[in-house]
């Protein structure tokens, strides 16, 4: 079974808003074997999103849109699929119902009836009420093909999804599995990896697939099946990963998982031990990703951003010496910082930056996007230094919270002398 | 001038990686009066590509692609566009002397040779440089159209953009200027707001388009002009928004701006006040976004993430008898911690939380999704609290951090008794 999503709002062509919504929904399919063939954006238009309709039924047997469900005048989905499917909206007595729920739990009862157009619904659909929100999920029918609009506000399309859309696709269609698993290697460059493992690429048993995805400079290795029988399918990868560890385990730090967050959590957990952080230029952000870890409490004590130099001293024990020395962004701050750090969280790690993601060059005139990084694991510590002056302020801060964490995740798992 | 982005990539389509490529793309080329028309992600397959190029042309004059230039088979990009193009590679001299380059700076110059293929361009393409990769970005034209590969590594994608293709596509082309303006309006449902507006809505001139965006709790309205004149579109905007003032001035919080972040920098550096965090539940998150903000340093002076409930005690001065009288996720425990905050960084504004984002209640048996965060402005102090049952981790983290930025803004715009 094959899908499309449809995303639908000029804020995402316009550049204002990113889609995150296309990823949950593609995420969700995979989950239960349905692949995604394309993703497309379009504009908040009736003629464009009948079009793609048409265009997404040619090739795909599910189409999901996400958008263009609001009450205003801008919004345009529900009236395109009432047009594509040839159908008329009727008044829905339940899904009015449910709105009086939302609107009487928000003290909002006297804007019911400004919303009621909320509550006409194309004839054919099948509704799935929002729990949440004042639009519902409508699915469709056509020469036996679906398309499922859901409103495009993330949180409400998230419970729609969990709760009825997943299950009711799962529960109508019987579905091939699609099963995969990354491998996570640092040190080693694309090209150079891809001669290691050519002949064990080539010799793949014709229902697996491989992708490479370089983030940062570690790289993903992405082995993807697909087949009738999950297990089956598990296991055919599993062999083949096995037939790997000879010749690439040297620089894997990860043998399943995806995000950096998720391949630090397993490293951690493992460990065992305590973490803390004391961030300068990263502002908060690796504190910030450790704790976006369920399960993360009885292993991360806290973090300090001491922003102002002067923090540094008065709650981080830096020396005022070392600064004035060295000056804030340097190799020794950083390792007095991750010190102080320790001793305030009284953890086994601590991890520290310190650096200047710019726009401006600091006072000392250091150059923006050099950092200084210090992890202490126990009595080993090591620091590193980076430069890179062509990340924008964001992205630099973001390089720099996951970079700390994968070196962490490589201390753990290759050992300290690497 | 009408564009498409596709972003080609099946690690996108599979839900692993969520395109930020396409919304910087986007920004950029509406930032030289290119409207995006569409954005596509499809898979990194030659059929695929070559048609999307095709279907793309149709409706638009350029088309900008980003993924599928690495040198590994699963790369398919440059050779769908020589078959599109009907042209053939040939060996360019001053990329491969660009790579020798970069490899000397990451000391690889033994991996040079595996990279080889990477300096093959299409005869008749114009070559921009990567400086920071080894995939050159290439423009293609045909029937008076054209296309630009562009790799898929965001710091390498966005280097190139910002430093040669829009300097590039601004020089060979007389653009029309797309202007938008954002306002950005609180405590006011969609459908009130469209009803107060609609008389000025209808009466907009032609040239003028309007779109509304909720997002968590406040409602962005956007105003988008199209115009030969730059100088006037903007004018032409600015009027009509003067007109809204009467309607709608008690509800608006930005009347220039687009994320939450934006509008909180404006807001305090309006307000010249200095300001520090503490936070349990968002994990740094706060902070993170409030050190996203370029020229926030004489403003922010730092923050502490005290997750264990310890370290809220030794280090925020939260007293042990408040925690075990109301537990550590009360409306007490909140106003201790900004109270203690306030006095470590010595700020006037103080910002706070304490709940649980779950996966699991917490020991005191506070439901997931809990959340108390108190504000302080020098004397001024508010507490609220959220529940969030249906919110994901991270979504939660997200969503409370920034309502605890929009919450000030509010406070320091709208005035501190709403």
């Amino acid at each position: 079974m094959k899908a499309c999503i449809l995303s639908i709002g000029d804020e995402i062509l316009s550049g204002s808003t990113v889609d995150t919504n296309s990823n949950f929904i593609a995420q969700k399919l995979k989950s239960i074997g349905i692949a995604v063939s394309e993703i497309r954006t379009i504009s908040d238009d009736m003629e464009v999103i009948k079009n793609a309709l048409q265009q997404g039924f040619q090739k795909n047997d599910l189409i999901i849109t996400t958008g263009g469900l609001g009450p205003t005048r801008d919004d345009k989905t529900k009236m395109a699929f009432v047009e594509f499917f040839g159908d008329e909206l009727v008044f829905d007595e339940a899904t009015f119902e449910n709105l009086r729920q939302i609107f009487k739990q928000r003290n909002r009862e006297h804007l019911l009836e400004l919303n009621r157009p909320q509550a006409e619904i194309p004839k054919s659909a099948h509704i799935f009420l929002n729990d949440y929100g004042t639009a519902p999920s409508l699915l469709m029918q056509k020469d036996g093909k679906t398309a499922i609009c859901l409103p495009g506000i993330p949180s409400e399309m998230k419970a729609l999804m969990r709760t009825k859309i997943i299950p009711h696709l799962k529960n109508e269609h019987q579905l091939n599995f699609i099963i995969s698993r990354t491998l996570t290697l640092v040190n080693i460059p694309e090209s150079l990896l891809a001669e290691k493992i050519e002949a064990w690429e080539l010799a793949l048993p014709k229902n697996l697939s491989l992708s490479y995805l370089p983030i940062g400079n570690r790289i993903k290795l992405k082995i993807t099946g697909l087949g009738e029988n999950g297990r089956e399918v598990k296991t055919q990868i599993s062999d083949e990963v096995e037939k790997l560890h000879p010749l690439i385990s040297e620089n894997v730090i990860s043998w399943n998982g995806e995000s950096i967050t998720e391949i630090f959590a397993t490293a951690v957990f493992n460990s065992g031990l305590t973490l803390s952080t004391a961030e300068s230029c990263t502002g908060g952000e690796i504190a910030k990703l450790i704790t976006s870890i369920p399960g993360i409490s009885p292993f991360f004590k806290g973090g300090i951003v001491a922003y102002e130099t002067a923090k540094k001293v008065e709650i981080l024990k830096v020396s005022q010496q070392t600064i004035d020395t060295y000056s804030v962004v340097s190799q020794q701050v950083a390792q007095e910082m991750s010190e102080g750090c320790r001793q305030i969280f009284d953890t086994d790690i601590a991890i520290s930056t310190t650096g200047v993601a710019g726009p401006m060059s600091d006072e000392d005139g250091n150059e923006i996007g050099t950092v200084f990084y210090s992890i202490r694991v126990k009595d080993f510590e090591i620091t590193k230094k980076l430069f890179l002056p062509h990340y924008e302020r964001k992205d630099f801060m973001a390089f720099v919270a996951q970079k700390t964490l994968q070196d962490l995740v490589e201390i753990l798992t290759l050992g300290k002398n690497r």
